[in-house]
């Protein structure tokens, strides 16, 4: 099958990599979606090697429940043991042997085909197109943010970033408060966010200092920690969504005597995001960038590493 | 009147420092202790110059209030504006305008008189010795956490450290749980922590990891973070209490993959500390290492930075 390989070092197209065999179900890749966190595992990120990917929608080719097969699905991304404690309070997200899809020690989406346990997917409903369905797995990380921190909808909320998960963290959070300010630096990005009724700004002002109740950050670089230490009140919940901003050279003084909590947010479970978009609460097609085939993943990495960039997708 | 003072480069005795002259009530101190932040400060922590100190028991000598006249006090050290909002919500240790005694723009206790706005004294009762007393400041610190986390009785809690704070914290959280270890190195302190009916271990095994759903990070070191990374659950909760362990390299990368919740602390409101002891509760006389006159400063501050010491105090 056709597929793009991270060996460790670069990215290569590949025309006959193996078809995944498994006991698993086995799904025919219709698009997939292209996250920051592809980009910084090519930057050495989890160490990863093999076929990235981990946003997909694709249709089942063939399971041990026969009942699947021909259906559109997307898939949870972690499988976990299903033995640990983690696993059984629905947990496997957590779970300390977990495999992950396109990230740890799991063949990715960027493939024509990938296999995943049945638990781990979701049929689609018709009302879900391809298009939006390659935006569950994002989105749902969007919503656990809801899961973890209780929001007040008196809060004053800052999400800092603007680029593809902080647009989707917006779209989530714009249905708890009306009270939000998203901090970012692209114009292009942040008209979109101002079309969900948001304001938008560039750049901190002295006004804006220790005035959020909340604050998110999701702006995939270093700065973002000290942008969110800059925002928040004391007793203040800063809600930690990219990992790439949290390597270096980090001081949590502030963190200490501002008395901030730091909430370090990840994957989330489907069905909220599943839910948003077939009853359209969210919309996300107007966050598409642009789509290549999969032999032409070169220009699409090219692309989605683009400051301006929003969504790219490939389709095998 | 007498005074240790630090100028920003050194510590300097004083014996003709003049004596507090403001609306504010007058104290005259009785017994003072040394905590790890004075020892930071001395590093340059806070970029503080002036009469260290903040942990004391004194007499009060003059006050718009005559009935607090010779009556036996402690403080609480944050000075707020009485204005802002912090302030009018009881969070004065928040008030981005005050001043914290002996840290932050005001003289502190290592001295023979010092002066606190009527607000900030408690009157103790006389079933609390001057030695106990001293110690309400850092045991309101330790009674923070459970301001700030809900602890259940059936967690799992760590402890990293021994030292004086992590001493008081362990008392604190032995009254929620019984299912607490302490992490420590050294076996003098360790040995104190036994008698409150703690298991205590020195150095982190396979066994630990992940297992604890809180941890406190009270060491003062700079490994305390990693080691809390290491012990802490997917999920679960560090609360942050030592500035200097938060300062290089740190790595936020775990927090956000395993979900963890950090939170900061630092001072606590005084009346719980206050009950503690007038209650028996929680008792501290085992942990004073040593009492020296204020002018024997330089040979206090030297034992209290020893490693296997604990509270050293100051009598002006």
């Amino acid at each position: 099958m056709k597929a793009t390989n991270f060996d460790g070092e670069k990215l290569q197209y590949i025309t006959d990599y193996p078809k995944p065999k498994s006991e698993e179900t086995l799904v025919k890749v219709s698009l997939a979606g292209i996250c920051g966190t592809d980009l910084e595992i090519l930057q050495g990120y989890m160490n990863y090697d093999g076929i990235l990917g981990h946003e997909f929608v694709g249709v089942v080719e063939d399971s041990q429940n026969k009942e699947l097969i021909g259906k559109r699905v997307v898939g949870e991304i972690n499988v976990g043991c299903g033995k640990c404690s983690s696993c059984k309070t629905g947990l496997e997200r957590h779970c300390p042997d977990r495999t992950v899809l396109g990230i740890l020690n799991r063949n990715g989406a960027f493939a024509e085909y990938l296999s995943l346990p049945e638990k781990n997917l979701h049929v689609i409903p018709d009302s879900i197109s391809d298009e939006q369905a390659v935006f569950i797995e994002p989105l749902a990380a969007a919503f656990e943010i809801k899961e973890q921190v209780k929001i007040k909808s008196d809060w004053n909320i800052a999400i800092i970033g603007d680029g593809r998960l902080a647009q989707l963290i917006a779209a989530v959070l714009s249905l708890s408060s009306k009270k939000i300010i998203c901090f970012g630096k692209h114009q292009n990005k942040l008209s979109k966010l101002q079309k969900l009724g948001l304001q938008t700004k560039i750049g901190i002002d002295e006004i804006d200092e220790k005035k959020f109740d909340l604050v998110i950050e999701a702006t995939g670089s270093n700065s973002g920690f000290d942008d969110a230490m800059r925002l928040i009140r004391p007793r203040g919940t800063v809600v930690l969504k990219s990992t790439i901003a949290s390597k270096k050279n980090l001081d949590l003084t502030l963190t200490i005597i501002n008395e901030i909590t730091l909430v370090g947010s990840r994957c989330g479970l489907f069905s909220p995001a599943i839910n948003a978009l077939a009853t359209g609460v969210i919309s996300v097609e107007n966050l598409i960038d642009s789509t290549f085939a999969l032999e032409q993943y070169e220009k699409a990495f090219e692309k989605a590493k683009k400051s301006d960039s929003l969504k790219v997708l490939l389709k095998p």
